[in-house]
């Protein structure tokens, strides 16, 4: 939630000097995205979000992002699209950084979802993954299950200081999903990150996906163990069955689980809270006394591991 | 440049239940605003600024501020108007801070602005000057010539760690300046803080005067010193006469300054160029750890007051 990069309105207009958009009639630094800088933007052409891929997104996978959006936009996801230059580029560069302007999607996240708004964000979940079976880009997933092991180390030393018993449980956990990470469920491209923070309503229907930089190659069921770590536990970290329930139906209503995907739903549930524990306490580890973010708590992440640790079967999650 | 007080959206949907507004299409932290925290609101009803008034600007100043932007936008002063709540009232409480819709106005601002832009700055601060003649509230300036004395001698112990010899440099200047400030000039509604960040234009024109929240009763000529400290001065330090002769015709096409007012404007200015010296001192000694702010420098001032203790006259600023 920062504005790392300082736009003046001189250099804007150099920049949309390549784009056929018009002079800027607003132009506002948002606080949006931990890992870019955005504007919103406004010309007579309409509204736009421009975005500058600060250090955290690599200027090689931004064809893979851009072409996404694109492409899962056409086929009706209603995800940011970005603007094509004169020259037909889908990015150029701003103030030393790649940047794009991407058509401003209206709706707002939510905050403390109900079970009607996570079965519309599993539907829409269904429907990317469907939309994007046809993309024929590939990204690896740089933060998916090969990682962890590595990962939990190089953040296990310290990692006590945050929570006593913590490095012992990262590393061990890595160890368990090492050995038992399910092989052969079905890959596609998922969104890797669709918290209620990237899902936009407007009244009570879902009007857009937003932050698609985390997206990547992997399993399909992965990205709805994401979901059941996002969106159905509450703030004092109780699970709430009824808004998985909810989630899982919506996204079956657009794609039927196989039956080893629900059988691995416990171990990939397990993976994806191990994932944002991981990336949480190694930004909360390693934050720098300039930086203008504060991160967020890994510790959230502790009783919704321990929870996936405790179940017995897929049906916990009321299936 | 921060959102200090964090807004859900359904934090969000309880308080427009108090305003005829509609339910919101977007809703978004700006960076914008060093004081408060700001976001952009759209609704069916148009693009609004919800501002929260963060510790820095006092409650029982607010009526003030959102009283004379009301004036000043009935007579045509382009400023952001406080929507009014279904019971009248201008402002109500958000997650615990005073907050306020205004209306959003369309421009950007420029940081690097031309003689021209200064022109039509100067013009619209004379028309805020004769706008506010007949606003009935008054509001002393917490920032002026008065509090200078006291002021810098409580930024003196660690002004030399910023630059060698500045605390002498203030403590003698507010002295300096306790003995010469003018008396009776012509006083009325100031804006206080009228830098190229607060002015907005579309094209070549302006179309916007915001942040109204250092307006107070104090001398009229001692905002145009502001602005000469604020619009005339090169990123290297030099002064541009170009654009001060610019902005002070400006001025002066919409109110011409008197006679002693002119006189008076060296002193007038190495006034303005303390308290900016002196407020952004003050904030740089005073950054707290897990501050979201980057705070400005206050060397850029010192070249600037240096410039003014050194003119030998007005004749120095163009006139």
């Amino acid at each position: 939630m920062a504005v790392y990069t300082d736009v003046s309105a001189e250099d804007l207009a150099s920049f949309l000097a390549d784009y056929d958009i018009g002079e800027p009639h607003a132009f506002k630094g948002i606080a949006e995205g931990v890992e870019n800088t955005n504007y919103y933007l406004q010309t007579a052409k309409g509204a736009f979000i421009l975005t500058l891929y600060e250090k955290r997104v690599r200027e090689t996978d931004l064809p893979f992002f851009l072409d996404l959006m694109e492409h899962l936009a056409r086929r009706g996801i209603p995800c940011p699209t970005p603007l094509r230059r004169r020259d037909a580029a889908a990015y150029g560069l701003l103030n030393g950084r790649p940047a794009a302007i991407l058509a401003f999607l209206e709706g707002v996240s939510l905050r403390r979802p109900e079970p009607v708004h996570g079965r519309a964000a599993g539907r829409a979940l269904a429907a990317l993954h469907r939309a994007g079976m046809d993309f024929p880009a590939r990204r690896a997933n740089a933060l998916g299950h090969d990682a962890w092991a590595a990962f939990a180390r190089s953040c296990a030393a310290s990692a006590d200081t945050v929570q006593p018993g913590l490095a012992a449980m990262i590393v061990d956990e890595a160890d368990f999903l090492a050995r038992s990470w399910p092989k052969d469920l079905p890959r596609g491209v998922i969104h890797g990150d669709l918290f209620p923070d990237n899902v936009l309503f407007m009244g009570g229907t879902l009007s857009g996906l937003i932050d698609f930089y985390f997206a990547c190659n992997d399993g399909l069921a992965y990205d709805l163990a994401v979901m059941i770590n996002a969106w159905c536990f509450e703030p004092d970290g109780a699970f709430n069955v009824t808004k998985a329930r909810s989630l899982i139906a919506g996204y079956e209503a657009g794609r039927a689980l196989t039956v080893a995907e629900r059988a691995a739903l416990p171990v990939l549930a397990r993976g994806a809270a191990l994932r944002f524990l991981l990336t949480r306490l190694h930004d909360w580890l390693n934050q720098s006394p300039g930086a203008l973010v504060r991160p967020k708590d890994p510790k959230e992440f502790v009783p919704r591991l321990k929870f996936h640790q405790g179940v017995a079967g897929p049906e916990a999650y009321g299936l």
